[in-house]
């Protein structure tokens, strides 16, 4: 089986790269109809691996993906869960070769999606090709979802799942979508980080002013968002949103102690993989606990006045604000969507009007590192690297997760083979090679462990 | 001579439509080569009006428009100066006619520039035409200098005025590019407002970052933004910029007074010319203290990050305010802008390094009321609108105000024909018709005034 996989390596990348050459960018609607091919292309490579029932699923917003290989009763059953939408590549002229063109530089595939999670869920597509191509047979049972939406915070997985479909009955799921710790590092993400996204409106006078004439006595609806986002986040990255806190539950001793023992040179995350003169964030936490175990309040953008070359001397009718929540157990995102609204009208200042609309969310969530499906995969990731698999959490958000917990009462564990300096969300997002071969080596030693 | 005008009226009108229909927008580099068809439709019609040496001057910026007259030795000379550059007219959603498109509804003329400033130039234009036309000759000798960087804050007419040709030798300027009062109200405008607009850069981490992975340790600049813009002005309206309120010199009683007569209704200034439910500004100041008589710090836009539709979590490498400083007398630019550089580095964030970066700056102004040039435009607004001529000031800023006294040793009489509702630097800009004819009225009758 191994040796399917080294015989392959070319066609598997040259299939890789096709995926990665559509430009499935989930939250510009110009990008539907790339969705879809995306979607498309997926299904034929999952028909192709061998895999039966490969369909679309149609719903409200971009498509599923499903297949299955339900051939090894009483086995268990997988649900294996990537996702083939991308983030938008913008700003693109900070792209050292272009976004949706897939070139190999020092054993990276630099492209938007050759990590996040075109490439990872790749891995999954791949190792039960290679095992069934080779087999015939899988060691257990599997159920593969795609979905297309994980980017932009579409529903239709979410209202799919929750419709609770017989045929996603299984026993955990498997999701690619996480990073390892460091570079030969085996991980498993115990932990994520939920995400309310909200846009904060501020409306100020009934048209834009000229600054001259009415500069002094008008409202300035950016200076307000200013206002407004200085009084829910202090200089020490205190939150301001009253309850926001309230649920917040502390990593257990045992937790942070293994965090402490973690490989991490501070110094060279704040210079080298920031290029940042100081980190900020709460006094009294350390970087793991501010980035995977507190809640944030981040601005994404604000829009509004001018910003183009030159100078507009205009004080706008209105602004707008793109900020985000992520959440950590046990908070709730409607609560803590409701804490952000009642704070943004508690604090905005005098003269405007600020309304809070959320775009998306999706709850936090913990998964216990003593689980049977963790374990295995733990030891699957160790045997394949060669190196003790580490536990560790992600400041990011994996809605999918706390659904799959909710709908189908299923566990997930999160192998993830991203490295931290893979540029997720950024310019120049690439994967590490070394990586997507180990992946699939990993996940078949998994299925295979599994089965016995 | 009047008959002329009205006789003339429908030509006037045409004409002036078709110079709005040139998009002069001397900010957007690539509207460059309708500034110059602006400039070269303005010089054909000086000459067609009967001036001598009309010509394109050229220089470092978007060219100057130069025509003279000067068959009245021993009698006064004005120099009449205009813009035929006008601002961006985005957000073009919000026109109700196309901005480029002059149309007339409810005796007003909707166009970008209607007012600000084709328009009022226009007036100069058009009663020198007139005289010329009826009597084949001037009561006053004219200069006119016409400049398409009044938007953009250029240099050329600057540079060109501080080489002190000997073509510029003049008694007094005389502006259009103010606004009456309230409609039918004759208005001179003897203080201006001085500008330094900025950009300030914050730059982050050396790149975009995921802000669940990063969020909570990396320092997000447009939250850095917030931060040095609510540093530096306070909730009250109050700028905290150190040694910026020093020079200021504040009105006379004998002004404070004549303001207090003024007709203005701040409740309708509140409810309807703005549409807010608070004015804002500092406490303890009239409306027209806060906008013609104190200093300001505004934003104008602020661009990093996401701000297209949908969601995207990122903490941006860096971000931009686009800000600026109005200045009163006796504050002085450059000296503003090194204050403003010195309280940005002090109200700099931890993680993040900020630069502030100025693109043009103008003094303030303020002239005499008792000046000889500025009475007699007085009485003739008096005469032709039937109602005493009021002196205020404008918030705005004209720097060319304070180089013709710098460079030329020249007083500057700012007669206004614009009304408070025009738009100015917004949509549906639009021109009050009325004002339009009784403009060149009252300009006739001052430059016959100046002649007895």
């Amino acid at each position: 089986m191994l040796d399917y996989y080294r015989e392959h390596q070319e066609e598997f990348l040259e299939g890789l790269k096709a995926w990665l050459r559509i430009p499935s960018i989930s939250t510009l609607p110009e990008h539907a109809a790339d969705v879809r091919r995306a979607a498309e292309f997926l299904r034929d490579q999952l028909e192709a691996a061998g895999l039966s029932s490969a369909e679309i699923i149609e719903g409200n917003g971009h498509p599923l993906v499903y297949a299955e290989w339900l051939g090894a009763p009483g086995k268990p059953t997988l649900l294996l869960y990537g996702h083939y939408d991308v983030q938008p590549p913008d700003p693109l002229e900070e792209w050292k070769s272009p976004p949706f063109e897939p070139e190999i530089r020092d054993s990276n595939l630099y492209a938007r999606g050759a990590s996040d999670d075109k490439g990872q869920t790749w891995i999954l597509v791949k190792a039960v090709e290679g095992l069934l191509k080779t087999r015939g047979r899988l060691p257990v049972n599997v159920r593969f979802l795609v979905e297309g939406e994980e980017e932009s915070g579409g529903g239709h997985i979410t209202a799919y799942v929750a419709s609770r479909p017989p045929r996603l009955a299984a026993d955990a799921a498997v999701i690619c979508d996480t990073e390892m710790f460091a570079a030969g590092l085996p991980t498993i993400c115990v932990g994520l980080r939920g995400i309310v996204y909200a846009e904060i409106d501020v409306q100020g006078a009934k048209r834009d002013l000229h600054s001259g004439l009415y500069g002094g006595a008008a409202p300035n609806p950016l200076q307000a968002l200013a206002e407004i986002v200085c009084a829910l986040k202090d200089r020490e990255g205190r939150i301001h949103i009253p309850g926001f806190y309230d649920r917040v539950r502390p990593p257990s001793p045992k937790e942070l102690e293994a965090w402490r023992r973690l490989p991490f040179d501070e110094q060279r995350y704040r210079d080298e993989e920031l290029g940042v003169p100081d980190l900020v964030g709460e006094p009294g936490y350390s970087v793991f606990e501010r980035t995977w175990a507190r809640p944030t309040f981040e601005v994404h953008g604000i829009r509004g006045g001018f910003t183009g070359e030159g100078a507009k001397t205009v004080i706008p009718a209105r602004a707008t604000a793109k900020v985000s929540m992520r959440l950590v157990a046990d908070q709730q995102p409607q609560e803590a969507a409701e804490q952000l609204r009642q704070a943004v009208a508690a604090v905005c200042p005098r003269g405007v009007r600020a309304e809070v609309r959320v775009l998306h969310s999706a709850g936090p969530s913990l998964v216990d590192p003593e689980n049977p499906f963790v374990r295995a995969a733990a030891e699957s990731l160790t045997e394949t690297f060669g190196k003790e698999t580490v536990f560790v959490r992600s400041g990011g958000s994996i809605p999918i997760v706390g659904v799959f917990q909710q709908h189908l009462g299923i566990p997930s564990v999160l192998m993830g083979f991203g490295l931290p300096d893979d540029n997720l969300h950024a310019p120049n997002e690439k994967f590490h090679l070394p990586n997507l071969w180990r992946g699939i080596e990993a996940v078949a030693r998994y299925l295979e462990k599994l089965g016995q």
